[in-house]
């Protein structure tokens, strides 16, 4: 593999599902191919889970592991063409990822979307431009528009605990009280559309998710009907697709509680990327009892990293 | 060993005293006991000497060491239970620690007091949660109250230095600008009244710690009566117990001179934790010339965390 | 090698150069040097390219490599002697440095100057004091006045690259809109003139750089005049060195273009130590282009690093 940007760079998803199942089991058993081979992980965004999850998948296979918060640790980059650096920024997007890339074996890059103008955010024009100069296999630990390690770790949690050949899996939108990005939603959809599962999205009116990555789900926007029956319900907020970025007051109501969880899907499981605001997007007592899988859900986000850097180590 | 947040985590000081000297000697015969594991040492506040300490003993040990700074890094936490997260904080340190957990065989954990409310600080409730949440060993890197790897580290340094078989050893309250947390001299304290020491604590007025941890001592606010014949000086300064966080103007006077030192302890070694406030807390010609083993004694910190780890590998 | 903080600490620049070179051909031969050595990198200001270079460098070699942003992660030191440190700095330069030393096997430093005080600058008072207290070797990674490492880097590119044995660099003034320091072409001018090289230095008036640097190069202010059928053109922007840190307004026509190059140097590479303002001090279309070796030159950052080191760690 020498791109992991979406599920579409993904050969066999079920076969990179069963990869991280087996180094779940057997971690260590491939750090020849990491040896003297260098990641670097680059952040322009905060990261807990991303960040320690991926080192450790590369620590696991033998690599060695350098971390950038270049929002903190560096300075300003330049992503526009065209433009006289004579502002704020000092480096141009251009140079900074080609001597990253000279640096490292395979470069790991997280670039959260401005949520102001939809069609750069969605063009991803910076880990596409990333991409292009750094000239080593790239891996998102989140881009604009998706987040893919964590979508291949959710279907890792779901292959794992399910009860049932093809369970039903619901992504619900959650409330918030900031925009967020549709990247978690975006991606979580991409990749169940692809998986052997029955998959409903359910949203109020106004976060519609843009069919590009919802084509094959149904979707409604009455959130009882959504999750009766549910095996795993995916808790999620996310901001407007149209008008781009937008939230709107109320809807408290979709919180999830164990009341309604009981009424209507009393074996599903729960399920959240984290970090997640307790008793705002999820309540404590599902985070606090027995339906709840996130922590479960977050730890395999090592063995999905690791599943993807053992194929692109494979392929270098 | 589960847990090092205090004196009272330990079975036996005097072997663990010496462990931390026999590795000082031999630092690198134990490495297949970190081989693939993976501590975390989490900031919630900055450090110097106990990040590099740590992160040395745990490579010394054949581990890898991830190192979050999560006060300048990562997102504020919720320490709080049962609030509605709709402010600042971002995720709630219930699933911080538990996903660090997941990542992590042992985790360090950075935790400074409020020095507003003392209930809550003593209670060691953040650091207390982290370890009920994260289901790891954890070793204290500092808390609210305590700082139980220094003071390994003190210990160390006067067993190894000591002239007699059981030498005075005085803890003395030095003066600052800012009211510090009171974590290293009650540790200091407590790890004191259970070595083979004579141990005289003074300071002056109104700085008098709390009992919990000076139980055996001789305390005096006289400080050369204190200071006579003393085998090694602990210079230190804390804010008062009570009121909580208090301090006062004045005891300018408590600063420790070659003069003072000449004329009352001649023998005797002058210790501090570091970092030091030059000619504030400890004047400048202590800390330049023989009496001064503040180096010496930060040197010591390796020893000290890697025998704490080294047990907590042999438990895991 | 003890120290490496100018050309001046290098017994033989060809040697150096030459190892340099084989290291790049044969990166991990001598991990054995640095099995369970630690290198500290210490930053009080940012750095990409030297940080990720240096930490390859040493990873290379078996060594771990600890980094230190102290100007984010830390805290205010203090650099000055004789002062009450009754103020915003918490721990002298003294203790840390020793303390840093005690902690590592090299110490990589890098410290900024202030662009105030020249002679405070000049007179490299925070890096020899860093050296002096830490007690072990120390690796300049750029200080007030100088940036060995890159320079090494630059001269092991143009070896690398050079067409005729005795090629003709030269080094050009290129506008900014901000005081730099002087550290760069200080550096490259002091390692070139040591160089087997025709070494010409251009500069508008009001740019001329200290001679302590530039004794045995050519200088003019004619820009034209001193590219001509140069082989290798090194862009730079720095700050006058008298009155001392000033800039002025103009010379915006020093920046190179294609155009310019093509008329006068046809066969020049360019190089550029990195962050380089796009279109400010260098043209997009060199930079772009095939002139441009940029890229390449900060590759060589990670075998000019690992010489050094390695020399190092031969003589621990």
């Amino acid at each position: 593999m020498k791109l992991f940007s979406s599920v579409n760079d993904v050969q066999d998803v079920n076969a990179l599902v069963a990869e991280a199942i087996k180094l779940k089991q057997d971690p260590f058993a491939f750090q020849h191919l990491g040896k003297n081979k260098i990641i670097s992980l680059v952040f322009m965004n905060p990261s807990l889970r991303t960040r320690m999850s991926t080192q450790k998948a590369a620590l696991n296979l033998g690599m060695n592991a350098l971390v950038l918060n270049i929002d903190k640790e560096g300075w300003a980059l330049e992503l526009r063409d065209n433009v006289i650096m004579n502002g704020t920024t000092v480096e141009h997007i251009r140079e900074a990822a080609a001597v990253m890339g000279e640096y490292s074996d395979i470069i790991g890059l997280r670039s959260f979307p401005g949520l102001k103008d939809r069609e750069e955010d969605y063009s991803e024009a910076i880990f596409n431009k990333f991409v292009e100069f750094c000239k080593v296999p790239v891996v998102s630990l989140e881009s604009a528009t998706r987040h893919p390690l964590q979508s291949l770790a959710d279907l890792v949690t779901i292959t794992e605990l399910k009860k049932k050949e093809r369970p039903k899996v619901v992504l619900t939108w959650a409330p918030h009280i900031k925009p967020l990005p549709q990247a978690v939603p975006n991606s979580f959809a991409e990749w169940m559309c692809k998986a052997d599962v029955d998959f409903v999205i359910t949203h109020p009116d106004g976060y519609a998710l843009s069919e590009e990555f919802t084509s094959g789900a149904t979707i409604t926007t009455n959130q009882d009907e959504a999750l009766k029956d549910a095996d795993f319900v995916y808790v999620k907020n996310w901001s407007a697709y149209e008008p781009y970025g937008a939230i709107s007051n109320g809807n408290e109501d979709w919180m999830l509680t164990n009341a309604k969880l009981d009424a209507i899907a009393p074996e599903a499981k729960v399920m959240h990327c984290l970090p997640v605001r307790r008793d705002l997007e999820l309540s404590s007592e599902i985070l606090d009892g027995p339906k709840s899988i996130v922590v479960h859900e977050a730890g395999n986000r090592v063995w999905a990293a690791q599943a993807v850097l053992k194929q692109m180590l494979e392929a270098l």
